[in-house]
C-alpha cells in the first residue's frame, strides 16, 4: 500500500497527490504525479490523471545553447540504468526538452523551473541554466529508484503526468565541509558535491584552515601547507594533505558544473595554530607553538599588533579572491578567545574591508557582528541559542544572515549518544530536530528579509574517511535543504518523513552510507 | 617468546622476574614466579627457581574460622576449569592454605597479604579476611588464563614458586556507577562487583539519584521511585527502574562478601529534577518541573529556604545511613548552578552535619570544599584541572580527598572520538592517559597525607546495557586500580601494558566486552 501524499501548493491549496491505496490501485499503470521521493518538496505540484511519460529506446533529450551541458548531465544520469541511448539533440521526440525561457518568467527567478509532464514528453523550462539543473534533479527523483543503478535494470521508466512549478525560498542553501581537522582529497569533495547538489544545495563552504591544519596553497607562504598540512585531528597517517591552487580551481569548476558555488574560508584571528607553527612571526612572541591534533578551541590568535599579520591576511585574501568566481569570501572570526576584545574588533575593522577591496563580499561567523564593518557582510549565525543582540543589530544595519544554529544544523553532532563518530557539545540532533525549525524566524530580532538562507556545517574532527562524511550528512542534510528551498507552508514533518523514507532506497542503490534513523520508516 | 618482566620491589630492587625467552625456556616446566597477568602489580615479588605448586585432584584448600568463606570463594573460582574437587578443610595437604595471622604483621595492615609458593603448597597469610581475599585474587591471576573457563580445561595448573608481599598504597580504591541516567538491575551491579573486586577495588560508589531518575526506595516518599524511577536518559523502554531497600541490602551483602564497601550517593541540592517531578513541594514555586531525559546539567535546585527540603534530606540520610554498614555517605553537591552561592553554603552547612549525626562520614563532590563543614568530610576531586584552592584549603584544615580527575578517571569519556558510546566533554581518555598520573601529587596544594585514594566514576548517559558498562570500564579501571593499590615505584607504563595485554585473554575467556585499545599488544 502506498500512503496518500499531500502537499500544499503555494501555501494555499491542499491536494492529494497520490491516493494509490490497495483498492484504488489500477494495475501497473502509474497514477497521477506523485512526489514521493522528491526532496526538497516542490513549491507547487498539480497532478494529472493523464498517462505518464515513458522513457524508451527512442527517447531523446533536446536542448540548445546554454541548456546543452545540463541536458548532457541528465542524459549521463539516465543512461546507465535505462540502457537507452538518450541522445542530446537540438530537436526531436519523444523528448525530455530542456529550454531556457526567451522572456524571463519573474516568478521563477534564477533557480526556479517549470516542469510539465505528459505522455508526449517532458517540458522543462527555466530562466537560467541553474533552474534547468534544479529541474533535472526533480526529474531524476520522479523516476523509480532503480534509476540510481550503474548498470541496466528492468523497470517501468515512467515520469508521472502533471505540472510542477518550483523555486527556492532562500537564495543561499549551503553545506560546509571542514577540510582542516581531517583533510579529504578532491575526489571525495566531488562525491559530496554530487550528493548535495541533488538536494538543490547551491553553496559549498570549505573550511580550509584551522588550528590543526592549513589546507590551501598560498603563494609566498609555502610553509602553510608543507608544514601546516599535517594530520589535523587524524591518527595513524590519516587526516593530512592540502589543496594546491590547481586542485582548488578544479573543485570550483566541478562544483559550478553542478550549480554549486564554492565559498572559501580562512579562519582568523583565532583558529590559526597551524599557520603559526609554519610561520612563528604570526605570534606576538615569535615562538612557534606546538602542532595540535586535539579538538580544543580558542587558544590561538594572530598577533593583531604586528604588521606582518595584515600582510599575511591580505596575501591570503587577495589570492583566494582571485581563485574564487563566487561572490563570498569567509574570514571565520569565531571563538577568538585568546584575542582581546578591542584587538578583535580592530582586526575585523581592518580585514573585513580587504575582502571588498578584492571584489568579494565578506562573510564570517557571528562573532564578527560586533565589528561595525560587519554591516556590509554576511553573518553566519551558529549559536545554539536564539538570541544574539549583536547579530540583530547588524541585521538592522544591513547585514545579511545565514542560519546555521549548532543544535539544528551542525551535521557533526551525533544523532544520539550511541551513534559512532560525531561530537555532542551542542546536543544530539535526530533528523526530526534538524527539520523542525524555521530559518526565517529562528534568530530573535533578525527579520526574515535579512535571512540570506541556511547552511549545514560538517566539522571533521571525527571524519576519518568519506563514509563518515556521508553518515553524518545523510539524512540530515536533506532536512536543511528542504528548509532552505521549499516554501514555509510546505514544511511538514509527516510528509518529509514519508518522502525521506522512500528516498532511502536511492541512497542504498548508489552505496551512500546513511544513518537509518529510527524516526523514519525506510522503505 | 615470553618477554622479560621486571618489577621494582619496595621501590628499591629491580629484579628480573621472568627471563623465559626462547633460548632460556626449559621445556614445559615453568620458570620462576612471574606476575605477567597480575594487576595491580604487587608491592614485592621475590622469584624462586624452585619447582612450582601444581593443583591436582588431591589438592585441598585449608582454612579455619573467618578464613573459611574466602577459601570457599577461591575453591568455587578454581573448580570449574580444573575439574578438581578442591575441598575446603581445616587441615591437610598438598594445600593452598589460607590463614589469618595470630599476631598482626603491621606491614600488611588490613588488606595486605603474604603469599609463599613452593612445590609443597601455597601459604597465604593476612591479618584480616580482606587481605586473604586480595591474596586469592593474585593466586587466580598467577594461574594460566584457562582458569577463567567455566568448564573443565586441560592446562598446566601450576602456580610459579616465589614469595609475594603486598599491600595497598591507598586505603580507598573506588569505582562509581551511575544508576540514575540508566538504571541497571542488581544482577548487573553484581557482575560489575565481581569484575572490579578482581583488581582489588574496595569501594563501589552508587550514584543513586539525579535529574533524570531517582533509584532508591525511601520510606514515606514513595513517589521518588514510582514517579521518579523513569527512563533516565534511556530510550525505547530502557533505563528505568529502582532499587527497593531489600535490593540495596542484598547488594551491600553481596559486595561485602567480595570485600567491596558500598558508598551510597544522593545528589543535592542540584541534580534533583526527578525528586521535584515526584514532589513539587521541593521546588520554591511548588510547581512540578517536566521530567528530563536529556544530558544537560545544572538546572535544578532544592529550595534551600523551605523546611520541607531539610525534612526530605534528613529522611533520606537517616534511612540510607541505617541501610549502609560502610563508613561513607555521599551527598553529591556538584554543579548546583541554579542554587545561589550563599544558599549553597548554608545548605551544605546544614546537611553535611546530618551525616555525622547518623553515624557516617560525609562525602561529596569537590564543590562542597567551600563549606566550612567540609573539613570533616571526604572531598571527591573531579575537575579536569590540577588546581582547586578551596580543596587545598579544606585538605589543610583536615578534609580527606579522593582523586577522580575527569580527564583521567572518568570511565564514561570516550577512548577516542570514534569509540561508540561515552561522552567527551573532558576529552578522550586512552588507557595510557588513565594510567599516566600520580594521585598523591595530582591536585596542587593537596598533600599526599590528605589523599584517601582514587575513584573511577562511570556516568551512565550512554550505558544502555551491561555490555556498555564493561566496554567503558575495561581496560581503564585496572589502570586506576593499579594507581591506587601499587606503590608509586611500581608504576611503569611498559610493565602495565605488558601485563594488561596478557590479562586480556582472561576477559575474552569469560566474555567481558572490553575495549581492545590499539595502545596495548593483546596476547
Amino acid at each position: 500500500m502506498r500512503r496518500p501524499f499531500t502537499l500544499l501548493i503555494a501555501g494555499v491549496l491542499l491536494l492529494p497527490l497520490a491516493v494509490t491505496t490497495g483498492s484504488a490501485a489500477s494495475g501497473p499503470a502509474p497514477g497521477p504525479i506523485t512526489v514521493d521521493s522528491v526532496v526538497p518538496a516542490p513549491a507547487e505540484v498539480v497532478p494529472s490523471r493523464a498517462a505518464p511519460f515513458r522513457i524508451t529506446a527512442t527517447t531523446v533529450i533536446t536542448a540548445t545553447g546554454a541548456a546543452v551541458p545540463v541536458a548532457e548531465q541528465l542524459a549521463a544520469a539516465l543512461r546507465p540504468a535505462t540502457g537507452h541511448p538518450l541522445p542530446v539533440r537540438a530537436a526531436g521526440g519523444p523528448a525530455i526538452e530542456l529550454r531556457l525561457n526567451a522572456a524571463a518568467d519573474p516568478w521563477l527567478g534564477d533557480e526556479g523551473y517549470r516542469l510539465e509532464i505528459g505522455a508526449g514528453g517532458v517540458a522543462l523550462r527555466a530562466n537560467r541554466p541553474a533552474g534547468l539543473f534544479a529541474g533535472t534533479q526533480t526529474v531524476r527523483q520522479l523516476l523509480p529508484p532503480q534509476i540510481e543503478a550503474t548498470s541496466v535494470r528492468r523497470a517501468d521508466w515512467t515520469v508521472p503526468a502533471g505540472v510542477i512549478r518550483d523555486r527556492p525560498r532562500f537564495p543561499y542553501r549551503g553545506a560546509m565541509l571542514d577540510l582542516a581537522r581531517h583533510f579529504h582529497p578532491p575526489a571525495d569533495v566531488k562525491r559530496y558535491i554530487d550528493e548535495i547538489s541533488r538536494f538543490k544545495i547551491n553553496y559549498l563552504h570549505l573550511h580550509l584552515t584551522d588550528d590543526q591544519g592549513w589546507r590551501i596553497e598560498i603563494d609566498g607562504w609555502p610553509r602553510l601547507t608543507t608544514v601546516g598540512g599535517g594530520p589535523g585531528t587524524g591518527v595513524r597517517g590519516l587526516g593530512g594533505g592540502h589543496l594546491t591552487q590547481d586542485d582548488y580551481r578544479d573543485l570550483v569548476r566541478y562544483a559550478a558544473e553542478r550549480y554549486v558555488t564554492i565559498v572559501p574560508e580562512v579562519d582568523m584571528p583565532g583558529h590559526v595554530n597551524a599557520a603559526q607553527v609554519a610561520y612563528p612571526e604570526l605570534t606576538c612572541d615569535g615562538v612557534a607553538p606546538r602542532p595540535r591534533t586535539d579538538i580544543r578551541v580558542g587558544y590561538s590568535s594572530l598577533c593583531t599588533g604586528k604588521e606582518v599579520t595584515y600582510r599575511f591576511a591580505e596575501d591570503v585574501i587577495r589570492q583566494l579572491a582571485a581563485l574564487t568566481p563566487g561572490p563570498y569570501l569567509h574570514l571565520g572570526g569565531d571563538e577568538a578567545h585568546s584575542t582581546g576584545h578591542a584587538d578583535y574588533l580592530a582586526f575585523e575593522q581592518r580585514v573585513l574591508p580587504l575582502v571588498a577591496r578584492y571584489g568579494k563580499i565578506a562573510y564570517g561567523w557571528q562573532e564578527i557582528a560586533e565589528a561595525p564593518a560587519a554591516t556590509g557582510a554576511v553573518i553566519q549565525y551558529w549559536a545554539a541559542t536564539r538570541d544574539s543582540p549583536p547579530v540583530a543589530a547588524a541585521a538592522a544595519a544591513g547585514a545579511k544572515v545565514v542560519l546555521s544554529p549548532a543544535d539544528r544544523t551542525y551535521l557533526d553532532m551525533q544523532y544520539d549518544l550511541l551513534t559512532p563518530g560525531g561530537l555532542h557539545w551542542a546536543g544530539t540532533i535526530e533528523v526530526d530536530a534538524a527539520y523542525g525549525w524555521d530559518p526565517a524566524t529562528w534568530a530573535r530580532g533578525v527579520p526574515a528579509e535579512a535571512v540570506l538562507g541556511v547552511e549545514a556545517p560538517l566539522w571533521s574532527e571525527t571524519l576519518r574517511d568519506y563514509g563518515r562524511i556521508e553518515f553524518q550528512a545523510f539524512p540530515r542534510l536533506p532536512a536543511i535543504a528542504e528548509l532552505g528551498w521549499s516554501p514555509r507552508a510546505a514544511h511538514d514533518w509527516t510528509s518529509f518523513r514519508e518522502r525521506l523514507g522512500a528516498y532511502g532506497r536511492r541512497w542504498t542503490r548508489r552505496g551512500v552510507h546513511f544513518y537509518r534513523s529510527p524516526r523514519i520508516r525506510w522503505s
